[in-house]
């Protein structure tokens, strides 16, 4: 019996004949994530996995539907496994406001769900770090959240020769715009036209500006100008008096594919060989309007960062710590006579906090060593008699130093070491 | 717009007007089970929270369907949302147990899903703690595992007070079965009726068993002598070695209600007024075969505990701890000229793992102070100038005492508090 394809399974430690995901590789990240969101404040919250199918046509249109997971549940609901955290997020936030200082600093790490019938062999999903605030409409909370993302990223050993926060605007691409065409209608297609550019054949891109009344050239000067809007401009003295400005560009080309973003945007990018997108978000001040059935006005931004692309990256530049199993004390019986006793240890070892392991069943002394090896158990005990009375001899395997205590001294000898 | 009916939202900490579920109580539910885990040298692992139906009508037949959060997805794979974990655990365990040593301990804490339509208003998701051990056919492995469970009751302040094991054995059952009823395509059906006999009216069982031709009395008779087989001995004994077994008792009324079962079985039950069942499990040493392509054969036991169950009765006890957020430095910017050398002292104390927070934009002194308390910050820390310098004046909200430093030697005064 297979998993379902496009889903992971996720082992305790990276196996040889598998690919990278482990439950280790994918605990290390989190832990991270969760490290550097505490640091700045940001609390972590949740929601189900599976939503109503409208909380993502409401604001993206039918046409998302085809990258969905959804189907019609049993109670006949139009559902959809989350491709997304933002809408739900928006959905929480709208409900539950009034019990909230603004800002809100939250951050979430779902596992998020897409289905394109085309794509074989690609993963139909993945982890995503959601950092969002929502609240707060001066640059600062963008300059916040930028400098989230940048700590988030340098929290892996990851520095500005590594990767850059490529920061452009909405706004600044909505006047332009407008400047030169009348039908607001047609704003999101012109997005996606810039949004796609970098990927499509400059001949396509040509074509497809053309029919919208615009030259590639007025694009690629506008873009090379990089004239920063003013709230682009705040957010760089921010993130200069937090000595971030060298992980930072402003860089038009990125104006991000969703709908519903409207000022600032931003993505995180890889330098060097392995150029891609790691992470992307901006503001997106009218979503949870129109999430909210009570059109309540939250102004709000936030960013996501999958597991998969930043795993690939860390392990591509070869920042991934060693991970594996540990033990603190490995218990050996050798004699059978003492194995209660041994047990009776086992537990007060483990009542103290002690991750202990022992053998279930009698097993050959140097089994047991072995194992205890392989475990990077830093110490071994061993009760022997001595005199008609149980003694303990322990040993530290990393200090490679060997002491006899009595058994109750035991956890107090080792919460010493 | 509204989630849909049986999922919950976890906001960071419980709200007034909301039902209890927040992310703060579940992260501590989870961070208890795992800290337990580790003590135990149990490992942590994942797999999709979707898997082909398959994988659970193999085991269970089709009848189970109608319990199921199923679908038909994009690609006509007949799928389901998992409602356990022990057929991922079988499936993950078979494909790969060559590359581990044997017992495998193991756990994780899954997110379970159910439809069932008749149920209005109960919950269609849950989290479960799943420990089990693999590969391991003594008794050993059972109190391993009964040990576990116990303790992982005990880490939340529960006691025998609150809480007693109740350890049976499928076996002493199929015997019984076996010696009086010579169809042993019938014993599922037989196993069903003891396990719904606390809950059903003495009639109705009646009725059940002498369809069966088995008599109530008999039954009844059986439960109370409760005479322990070899195994349960072998298993009291050892608990009895890590003096677990004020913990246990032996109570053939268990049986469980899978048909995946073949040894011990065994339920953790709430004592007093809330009497229910906290967890349950046992031995399945048929079902890693059952599922497996290459039917490898594994012997397999574990038990499964929900988070819904355990967090209603920690609230009933009143054990529960206050869960809030907190906050190790507050940043008041009371002089905004200072604000950028401000900013850059939040970054510094962030860089150095402290976690703070500050006001994004301008607020009155007295606003800021609130927020600090509100968040229960440890410190806030204030830059002012004195001839000319920067001098940032620290307040311990603990210890209610005050310094006055320099701003670069924050972070060392800080981490020395």
């Amino acid at each position: 019996m297979e998993r379902l394809p496009g889903f992971r399974d996720f082992y305790p430690e990276p196996l040889p004949s598998k690919d990278a995901s482990s439950f280790d590789l994918r605990n290390y990240i989190f832990s991270k994530w969760r490290e550097t969101s505490r640091r700045y404040g940001f609390r972590e919250y949740d929601g189900p996995p599976l939503e109503p199918l409208d909380l993502y046509t409401r604001k993206s249109g039918e046409e998302i539907v085809g990258q969905l997971y959804n189907f019609t549940d049993k109670g006949d609901r139009a559902v959809s496994l989350r491709p997304e955290m933002t809408p739900t997020l928006a959905r929480m936030a709208a409900a539950s406001e009034r019990n909230y200082k603004k800002p809100i600093k939250w951050f979430a790490i779902p596992q998020l769900f897409r289905y394109e019938r085309t794509q074989k062999g690609r993963l139909r999903e993945h982890f995503q770090f959601n950092a969002d605030i929502i609240g707060e409409t001066d640059p600062a909370a963008d300059a916040e959240l930028v400098a989230l993302l940048i700590d988030s990223l340098r929290a892996f050993g990851l520095t500005s020769d590594d990767f850059v926060i490529r920061l452009s605007s909405r706004n600044a691409w909505q006047e332009f715009f407008t400047k030169r065409c009348p039908d607001p209608s047609r704003a999101y297609e012109f997005y996606q036209i810039i949004d796609k550019m970098e990927r499509e054949k400059p001949e396509v891109t040509d074509e497809k500006l053309k029919s919208l009344g615009f030259s590639t050239g007025e694009v690629k000067e506008f873009i090379s100008a990089g004239e920063p809007t003013e709230e682009l401009q705040s957010v760089l003295r921010h993130l200069k008096s937090r000595k971030l400005d060298a992980f930072v560009q402003i860089d038009y080309n990125i104006i991000r594919g969703l709908a519903y973003y409207t000022g600032i945007v931003f993505e995180a990018f890889a330098k060097g060989a392995s150029m891609r997108a790691i992470a992307g978000g901006g503001r997106y001040d009218n979503l949870v309007k129109m999430i909210s059935d009570d059109k309540i006005n939250l102004p709000a931004l936030g960013f996501g960062m999958g597991d998969v692309v930043l795993a690939d990256l860390l392990a591509e530049k070869k920042i991934l710590p060693k991970l594996q199993a540990q033990t603190d004390v490995f218990l050996l019986i050798e004699d059978e006579t003492l194995r209660d006793k041994s047990l009776l240890l086992v537990q007060q070892l483990r009542d103290a906090g002690i991750a202990t392991e022992y053998s279930l069943t009698p097993a050959k002394s140097d089994k047991q060593f072995k194992r205890a090896l392989e475990l990077s158990s830093r110490f071994t005990i061993r009760l022997h008699l001595k005199e008609n009375r149980a003694i303990a001899l322990v040993k530290d395997l990393v200090q490679q130093k060997q002491s006899e205590i009595q058994p109750e001294e035991a956890v107090t000898f080792i919460r010493a070491q």
